[in-house]
């Protein structure tokens, strides 16, 4: 599974006909995702301490990298690896009736799914501290979450939610504008300063392009916009501008999958 | 009118006469900044893609540098950089009426003046990560905006409010104590044991200092304190304690501004 | 006092019949604690600048590297230390009557404590630079303190409810897991690949412990979970993953203390 959800994310973030992925579960249950089979154990058995990689992480990953924006539209309880792999989504619409648990402290292992990134800095360290050090499952609505859900409806209205936000990000903005902002704020290099050089290398790069163009001709005009670009053809040379770590599975490269 | 930010930010930081700042509008109206007018372009017609500036870049800069509090008082709407050059302040004050946006992925752009290192941390990953997605406008009451206005009060008492809170800084705090603390949160280096081993430093030069003199005897004594601190006489020798980064306009070296 | 705190936080890190420490005041009086007295001074003499160390971050650092969930139960009033000393703590229970300051700027001294490395991580820097810019003492329910206290309860129910989390914690949780996880989230590497290949370790090894054994078999068997692991015979070999910082007082190494 981890593995279907990592080809979707590499083969939607190329596809320019796609430009922003709702996340869901394949049934309107009242569970989104109950979290991994942790009986089965680590599944990859000639694996080492270090050759090991989280899939969780990996799943995560391809939906870090994807270069569109990804809505997680949680329709159910969400529970260990469940909610932790919507954590690098930019979006996340829960039902008010759904639970949701970092259980991780309750069956002896750690946060996984590069949740200890992501976590503290969606919530905060003290929301984040509070619900692992419990361990325990709370009411989507409880106040322990913070807005790590922006978007709290009942159950039959999450798709609903979550297809409204889509089409609205669909039809207004630019990918290209969203992809970079998203790596900015996750990828930026951590001072101030280097921000702004950064910042100020992306809109000189930007200024020159289509989507730029497009943008402002259709706002002083009035009329809807229209945007072509995406990150293939658009991308800044800047971009990447942080260094590459080599996360691969290392099974990956021989036969395995 | 970004050069005048600067030098007037610039000034105000030395002048010891000053000893709180509020940013506002020249006019009551319903807007406070509409944003930058992205028809223009980018106005330095000899830039180059290593050698441009943001100028929203620059104002931040110089309202972060600045070694004074800033209180912006947001009287209207604020959209673009009309709101990302009030993020370096230290406290927002905002009209219940004000619409705010971070409109740059509908116009085909990227986040500036050091938003993209601002905004996440002031309002946490997932608020911003939401906010500059959609690049909708949204009502400054609105929860996706967190606690980044820290004071939500009616259109015509939003002045009012930031002077009460600039009198209240000016009267019972010390400007060496506020300068210090805001490049601590924000510059600081990052680990806990370095930031306990910088702390130590610090307060070690300042218990010598006449404002904790000040500070305590007037706490002793019960009566109103009267600070005469300030940054250009009394800093501590290990400020600044990061490394500086360059990050002059390369045109303003010659004779452009 | 400092050094009591210090010594009992040594202690019970390493003593195994210890789950989860509760850390209140002696008294049940409307005062936690009201700061240190600024009056005395630093005591070391001795100490040069560089060798200073200030005792709120020695004890903050106590707490920090505890191996067993702190709760802060903070029955009352809490101003300067007393409340920057609770920062590093997993989960802060306040009373509803509690008034609470950052009050440095109003000493003419700066935080301490490490509280500008926590205190900004913890309710975001927005809300951090109001509370220490004005240095005013707020209510404990007061907005500007985000979800800085999880639990909000009246005066009489705080060390119930810190009883009441701590048995949670102490009969649920693997004390392995909740440090590793406080560990993975305080003293991450930064960048969300790095975490997705320390994760992964610290799982690979977590995967072969007894505290996962325990955890898993009695959530299958639906039975009550009884963990036996402790940081000193469980702890993985990875950890600690981050580079040590020598905070001795150097005083310490002498006969001082």
């Amino acid at each position: 599974m981890a593995q279907s959800l990592i080809q979707a994310f590499n083969l939607l973030s190329t596809d320019s006909r796609v430009k922003t992925i709702v996340l869901t579960s394949s049934t309107q249950s009242s569970i989104f995702c109950a979290g991994a089979d942790l009986e089965i154990g680590l599944s990859y058995t000639q694996d080492t301490a270090t050759t090991h990689r989280d899939m969780g992480g990996q799943v995560a990953l391809a939906i870090h990298n994807c270069k569109k924006p990804v809505i997680a539209a949680i329709t159910g309880s969400a529970v260990g690896v469940g909610i932790t792999m919507t954590l690098p989504c930019a979006i996340r619409v829960v039902s008010d009736k759904a639970k949701v648990g970092f259980v991780f402290a309750r069956r002896g292992i750690v946060m996984e799914a590069c949740s200890s990134f992501f976590l503290p800095r969606l919530v905060g360290w003290s929301r984040a501290m509070h619900l692992v050090t419990t361990g325990a499952v709370y009411r989507a609505t409880h106040k322990l979450f913070g807005d790590l859900f922006t978007e709290i409806v009942k159950p039959e209205q999450v798709m609903e939610k979550a297809l409204e936000l889509a089409e609205e990000i669909s039809g207004k903005t630019s990918t290209v504008s969203t992809t970079l902002m998203r790596d900015l704020m996750w990828r930026g290099p951590g001072t101030v300063e280097e921000t702004h050089l950064l910042e100020s290398r992306v809109l000189w790069e930007l200024f020159g392009g289509r989507d730029k163009k497009e943008g402002v001709e259709s706002f002083v005009g009035k009329r809807e916009v229209s945007f072509e670009g995406n990150m293939e053809d658009d991308k800044p040379e800047v971009w990447p501008w942080w260094e590459r770590v080599d996360v691969k599975v290392p099974e990956m490269e021989k036969s395995k999958l």
